[in-house]
């Protein structure tokens, strides 16, 4: 049986000397790892008690849709500046270099519901910093943030303290 | 039984007078609504032969991947320029205002692969016709086009004559 591991590949050095990347997109180039790798997520929600799925643009979208469709749950997308039609509520967070702005629907999250936040990848934890603030301002609580790799050396936990933080796929390095 | 149409939000006089924005974010805030959206359109893909789903960014990544995950297939992800880390094909194709450029992973599609590719609506075909044009490119051959949403009074059909462009819900303005 493969793991979520075997699909994930390795860019030593990109893109700078020192950073091993790692590029998710390998699991979806393969049937068997794209399914490993939503069921490995699926099976992180098991217990949990949850009413909605939610994710940031774009690669929260690839992980969290099979995810909600998957569990009969609705799914919130979370999503840069400017792309959502209907009114939304916005946070502004910093980046390496500059600021981004990510928004979600107003209506989207109901007062007391429970909210599972899903990525690819967790770094710094900046984007998912900023969607569990959004959430929590629309009133619903995050019960769960849930990635399929974590770079355990950006120490992206720090800045989620508090919230049930949990990943299919720990590197230990950048 | 609901409709994909009943959990489409009509948004009259939006971005301008006279256009009826139609919100395909509806059918995602609604467990029912996101089910049997993924379902319809799972059921357009009955008999036809394909060995890939692809989709474009971002929204193509929302209805592409649960699709991919239901089929048992491999999914690819067809990107805006400068966002995936390996070696890509990269093709720019006219907006209404200015450029786009979309990009695809070389060995993501392999010469004579079947390719399905999905996103939420059609509009004027340009985003989907240059995702055809970069999976040819790679030796791929594109079996059908699939969206949630048509939007009839823009033409997108004509855009992509040659093609076997299939929708679940038709509107016939713009």
């Amino acid at each position: 049986m493969k793991t979520v591991e075997d699909f994930i590949i390795t860019i030593p050095d990109f893109p700078e000397p020192g950073i091993m990347f790692r590029d998710v997109t390998g699991v979806l180039d393969d049937a068997e790892g794209l399914k490993i790798a939503i069921d490995e997520l699926y099976k992180k929600l098991d217990g949990v008690e949850y009413d909605v799925i939610a994710g940031a643009e774009a690669r929260g979208f690839i992980f969290g849709m099979p995810l909600a469709y998957k569990a009969g749950k609705p799914f919130v997308p979370i999503r840069k500046k400017g792309k959502l039609p209907r009114e939304t509520v916005e946070k502004s967070y910093d980046l390496e270099y500059g600021t981004a702005t990510i928004e979600i629907h107003k209506n989207s999250i109901k007062p007391g519901q429970r909210v599972v936040v899903v990525d690819d990848l967790i770094a710094t934890g900046g984007t998912m910093k900023a969607s569990a603030e959004l959430i929590e301002e629309l009133g619903g609580k995050v019960v769960k943030m849930l990635f399929l790799l974590e770079l355990e050396g950006l120490e992206g936990r720090k800045k989620l303290s508090g919230y049930d933080v949990d990943s299919v796929v720990k590197y230990p390095g950048k």
